[in-house]
């Protein structure tokens, strides 16, 4: 408590606000973006990083829910509006008293209160639904794992940390898909980068090997360039190609492959981190998901968002 | 639920933002707040108020305060950074997720979804300790009853309501007196009125005789001219007399006594409203406390207040 205290006497003398770097994480439940966002975290370092979950801002808890004729994924079920007052003071760098939806009872608790720090991550089902709230992020990503891989992760985590049984779990994918495909999976095309991790289909990987990642990079924001270290030499574990999108703009897609050595994504975590002005080499941490060990696909997604929190933060805000 | 529901749905397509009429009520800790609002919600009617309490924004619950050096009171124990941030999204008519202090418990619960209507009601501790809150109302006032009234209604209320027993109120009372000195009472010379309800010591009412009320009208705000109806005659029961603030202004001040007649009240309730452009007469529900029944001094306060709120609602704003 006294910390607490401490804290809110100093922040009072601290003068303007300084405005943070502001990422979004969305994508539908159990894409995996807490994995996403907790590499990031422990890259930056907890005291540098204010990450959120927007799915707090569910309007009905579960009770209330089980009378309502949509799920937690409909913009009603959802005080959409607070969220984007919210992200609008976090822009600012102001405080917010955010509420707080548990996840293991299905029911709100005491709201917390929430500083931005250097960099905001803010993740959950809804965070680029409105213009409002798009308008507040410097960095957007939408996760977009193939429905079979997402229905895998979503049943395991449910099931062991939210006390659903399998059959619940995948009752509840199949009501949810009509606002899936109505309110969730739309936010795909405001980010302004895309990521998909997924075995690849035509290769007998062996059991184990790391779901490849396929990063769509859009021309929104301006990315590392990739092209000058992606040459024809490094062709086999990862590439970038140029396709359309769905609305026919050209769009870098960089492939990383779950077979590609830690040598040779080193090789491309190095290009990428000398682009940034900053010291030392890229943090140890990425690419962790939980005991497994660890992904190349994953540490490069990883990567390339650091890339752009750490130079967004270089800019003149 | 479904009702909740539809109201969101609703008033997304109500266009800009209507900004509310603004009106703050501070005072110690039973000071008789509660009363004042559930006055006026009622005469206004609760389709047309908002009404709130600030001592919500506690930033520690009963249990946490145990090992605090200070108590409610202190601006510290609060978050007034988010009650600043809410007091000016309702000002500007848009809605606030508002936390939710228990005093029966004393722990925080689920945070409430609350939408500004034609008047928001702010009640509490700390409405006016900020500049930037202040900014916020159209009107102030500040509940000032002598220590011992104020007293005996604390503990009523507290043993009645929150759980405590008399000599817990009294000790606490004495911890806070300190607080009181430091953080509520300094608040008073922000009102633009300061009402003080009070018998009268030079006089020997029987049992039962309403409080006298002593409001003063600061000249920060335009009030209702009084003194073409306070003449000679009806000098017993009420009288308007001009005196200095402690800075020196000249500042209305008018007296009810508990004695005066339902008639001679009335007669100054109507010459207020008349200068009101709206129909009908003064609301019958003024002056209501609790089912003791009906006291002059009270309604004619309230019937100020209303008078403000009205008033304030029919500037362009």
């Amino acid at each position: 408590m006294p910390d607490k205290v401490l804290r809110m006497v100093r922040s009072e003398g601290a003068g303007p606000a300084l405005r943070p770097v502001m990422l979004a994480i969305a994508g539908d439940s159990a894409a995996g973006k807490t994995t996403l966002t907790q590499g990031l975290v422990e890259a930056l370092g907890a005291d540098r990083c204010t990450s959120i979950c927007v799915d707090d801002y569910h309007a009905f808890d579960r009770e209330e829910r089980r009378d309502l004729p949509f799920t937690p994924l409909h913009p009603d079920c959802n005080y959409l509006d607070i969220m984007e007052q919210h992200l609008q003071l976090l822009a600012l760098g102001r405080p917010i008293l955010k509420p707080v939806y548990e996840h293991a009872t299905g029911t709100f608790t005491r709201p917390m209160y929430v500083e931005p720090k250097e960099f905001v991550i803010v993740e959950g089902l809804h965070p680029l639904s409105t213009k409002l709230a798009r308008a507040c992020f410097d960095v957007t990503v939408f996760l977009d794992p193939p429905e079979e891989i997402r229905r895998g992760w979503k049943v395991e985590r449910d099931c062991a940390k939210r006390g659903y049984t399998p059959e619940q779990v995948l009752a509840d994918l199949e009501r949810r898909e009509p606002e899936s495909a109505a309110y969730i999976r739309p936010q795909r095309k405001y980010a302004d980068i895309v990521a998909r991790f997924a075995p690849i289909a035509t290769r007998n990987d062996p059991p184990g090997t790391p779901l490849s990642a396929e990063l769509m990079l859009r021309p929104t924001i301006q990315h590392p360039s990739l092209s000058t270290v992606l040459t024809d030499d490094n062709r086999t574990a990862m590439h970038l190609k140029i396709l359309r999108d769905a609305d026919g703009t050209p769009t870098d897609c960089l492939h990383v492959h779950g077979h590609a050595s830690a040598e040779e994504a080193r090789q491309l975590e190095k290009a990428i981190w000398a682009e940034l002005d900053v010291d030392g080499g890229p943090p140890e941490s990425l690419g962790r998901i939980g005991d497994i060990g660890r992904s190349e696909p994953l540490a490069i997604s990883q990567l390339i968002l650091l890339y752009h929190l750490l130079s967004a933060g270089t800019v003149d805000r």
